[in-house]
């Protein structure tokens, strides 16, 4: 049996550019996980793991004209993002070097012994330990930040696993060469370059989770694909933790107060949100409560000027391409659902966007369920409520999201007035990040960003994006009743890594 | 249908002593899940969670006596371990309050807006809220700590989450006990007495994790039982975390160096533990390597005479004497497994405690792996090694464990002889907590504790025991941009509760 290409194809004509590799068979990912878990041992050192991380960072500099080129030419997301998106991701290796030496991660915790305690109490010294080689399943839509050289590869690094990377189809040819960028990273500061590989194909994806010596995985896709691979690591007779982000709807409520104060900028911001990046997005507002009446008209109005102007683009793949226009067309043909502006199929090869909207009375109902669920491309619905009980209504029925977002006037804001904190509370359980009077795109690399959210957003209720992604790949251990001697040194009494750390249940002054 | 009777039976005689409660039948689970969730927001507030978790520890104490009566009717715990093991729970409770109170698990991290930043970074502020309605799951062995009003219970409440605990059959009447009193206690601060309550019977623990509004579980018990429910929490529409603790071997290894220098309070040290509550605690010590040659003869005698001189006692049912007799009997049969002392069937209803011997090298053919499978009981395995090379080949085939412990010699555990460093690091990768020179059993509340480890010793990174076992009921939320007017006062720039926080990625002075 021939072994399938792999081949990079052009999205802005739907053409194969050229086989860039050929389907890993079962041996392959077998051998590739093999040699990044004879490789964890030199990940021990976090001096090493922070300079593997910098080096990867000024590699992907050097090599960037290269690397922006090659993505563009695969998911034709355009110079300008992606060169916004490698600086994210070298952000993002470099913020998790400096994670990695500050050590806060570790959360070393000390009791001393205690023996006037009934029953005495021992010695215990507690920090955590890399879980062994993590899997990580690329995104479409982020062939730099969330694929190869991501923030799973960097929080897993950071933490001292090693990485296998199943390969996103959409981008295989970029997918190569940042692995061969970090190979090289690894090389220059003496680590094996095994501690980070690349494998092809959607059997490949499967073999790698089950894999015995694959001890966790992260994962952003579809709920579809997610949800099948989550299973597959609760199914294995040792059971792996997945971290997967599957699919968000990203509800934004706007307050009759708020429409009646700016209607115009909410209407143009949220045309600005929903089409950035031609609505590839995870955090794509897709459902957005208006108030009907003159105000939530204005903003309507708003919304459809500007999605109006919204130049058609291209979708990462044909096949993303035939999902949007078929998922439109049959959320168009609900009873009630309008669209101002229609979107759809634009050229031979692009999108328009637009938006549908719906009474928002129809959302209580099972009927309009679809509404509901994720529609990765350039549309949102907008669904006009009546009164406050219509918000809860459909609140209430809304799946787990990454984020969640409401606007309000100012003086809602404020406190003063309206139901500002009562509308905070009833997002806040739908979602991992909760905005007042903004958008939800743009996730900030930051030490307390959270980009996760009740299932469907997330498979467990770790964030991927943020200095805290890196308590994936870590479990705890405890020392009882170890010398001094035995001990690693972020567990010496006298902290000579000058550590954050918590002493008998204080934090260490 | 008749529902099934839930009787409470007496373990030293095996007959029944009352008739304590009918199985909950589906309608009864959805109804104390429903009762539960509609009681979440009564627990927002931390200061009255503390009150209660006070107030329980306040009423366990006083209805003591009666709490140690009923438990030890039903389990022959005897009353000392039982008076020890209220204790345990009292404490736990009391300090979960403390917890509470300081709030560092909320683990506060604020970011404030940089519009220096490229892209301009908002305004972050990150906390952990509960997750919702959690399931507990008893165990057999601790009808106090590890039950209705146990860790996981307490950890729970704490977190902010109502608990819903399937009651373990073996002790049933100390269950529903224990519950009035918790009940009593939230009454007595004002929270709704839903916030706890017990269902009993298997089926309605299948119920209990299948059901909707349940948002985790936490689970202390067999493999079997506990892979199944792992299996049904990660099959739900919605996957919810499930912190099961199933099964450990905890693995000793006593270097040649230390049996020349202490084999005798080896031997003596090892049949304390192994023997201690008639070898019914998850972190036993099932294996332990000892040295073949005269040293390790020494301590094999010294071994015999101290578990010769065990009393006979009786297990917490007759299912689990039936299981160790038959356990027993058939790792006893395996080729070249010797018994100096048999451990077996006593009187009626007591069974004897007893030690297997196995040449090492057995243990690396698959044909023994009987041996290294927990054996729940009065029994352990010694297995005699000749070399260095016998212990590595013995550990490579070992499952995960809640602990793994080494005995050193003065110089080895000083660390300027032998392989001391060498085998914690073999041993680190096996267990959850590593010991030096101790025994396994007792498990110290403290808040650097950790009680878990590689599956199947838990199916989680998480701990059950300890100040970190709170951070299994919570998740993060991130606010963007939220007017200070609209935040908790946790997040609040001016830091009124005095929180340990993080602010732009340091810690705050």
């Amino acid at each position: 049996m021939t072994a399938a290409p792999v081949w990079s194809v052009d999205p802005r004509t739907g053409k194969p550019r050229e086989q860039v590799a050929v389907e890993s068979t079962p041996g392959e990912v077998d051998q590739a996980v093999r040699a990044a878990h004879a490789a964890r041992g030199a990940l021990a050192d976090r001096t090493v793991r922070a300079a593997l991380l910098r080096a990867a960072a000024g590699l992907l500099d050097e090599a960037g004209e290269h690397v922006i080129e090659a993505a563009d030419a695969e998911t034709a997301l355009g110079p300008g993002r992606l060169t916004g998106e490698l600086g994210r991701t070298t952000y993002q290796l470099r913020t998790f070097a400096d994670i990695v030496e500050e050590g806060a991660f570790l959360d070393v915790r000390i009791d001393h012994a205690d023996g006037t305690l009934v029953p005495p109490r021992p010695d215990l010294r507690r920090c955590k330990v890399p879980l062994g080689v993590v899997a990580v399943y690329s995104a479409s839509n982020f062939p730099l930040a969330f694929s190869v050289p991501g923030g799973d590869t960097a929080s897993a690094l950071a933490a001292g696993c090693p990485v296998v990377v199943k390969a996103h189809p959409g981008h295989p040819a970029t997918s190569e060469l940042c692995a061969s960028v970090l190979r090289r990273a690894a090389a220059r500061v003496g680590l094996p370059e095994d501690v980070v590989s690349v494998v092809h194909g959607f059997d490949a994806g499967v073999e790698l989770v089950r894999h015995p010596l694959v001890s966790a995985a992260g994962f952003t896709g579809s709920v579809r694909g997610g949800r099948a691979l989550f299973d597959a690591a609760a199914a294995r007779p040792v059971p792996i933790p997945f971290h997967g982000e599957l699919g968000s709807l990203n509800p934004v409520v706007v307050t009759e107060a708020a429409a009646a104060e700016r209607a115009e900028e909410i209407g143009a911001g949220l045309a600005g949100s929903m089409t950035l990046g031609v609505g590839q997005f995870c955090v794509k507002p897709g459902l957005v409560l208006v108030p009907s009446g003159a105000h939530g008209d204005r903003l309507a109005k708003s919304l459809t000027e500007a999605v109006s102007e919204t130049e058609a683009g291209v979708l990462l793949d044909h096949r993303m391409r035939d999902n949007f226009v078929a998922g439109v067309r049959e959320r168009a043909a609900l009873p009630d659902v309008e669209a101002p502006v229609t979107p759809g199929a634009g050229g031979e090869h692009t999108v328009g966007a637009g938006f549908l909207t719906v009474p928002a009375q129809r959302l209580a109902g099972g009927a309009h369920d679809l509404l509901l669920e994720e529609c990765f491309g350039p549309v949102t619905v907008v669904a006009r409520y009546r009164d406050e009980d219509e918000i809860t209504a459909v609140l209430s029925r809304l799946p787990g999201n990454l984020t969640a977002t409401v606007h309000l006037s100012a003086a809602e804001a404020g406190g003063t007035e309206g139901s500002g904190a009562a509308l905070v509370a009833a997002l806040t359980p739908l979602a991992g990040r909760v905005l007042v009077n903004g958008w939800p795109t743009g996730v900030a690399v930051a030490p307390a960003q959270h980009h996760g959210g009740p299932y469907p957003a997330t498979t467990s209720t770790a964030t991927s994006v943020g200095g805290t992604a890196i308590e994936r790949w870590l479990r705890p251990v405890v020392y009882q009743g170890m010398p001094q001697a035995l001990l690693p040194p972020e567990l010496h009494d006298d902290n000579p890594l000058r550590l954050p750390r918590r002493i008998d249940g204080r934090p260490e002054s």
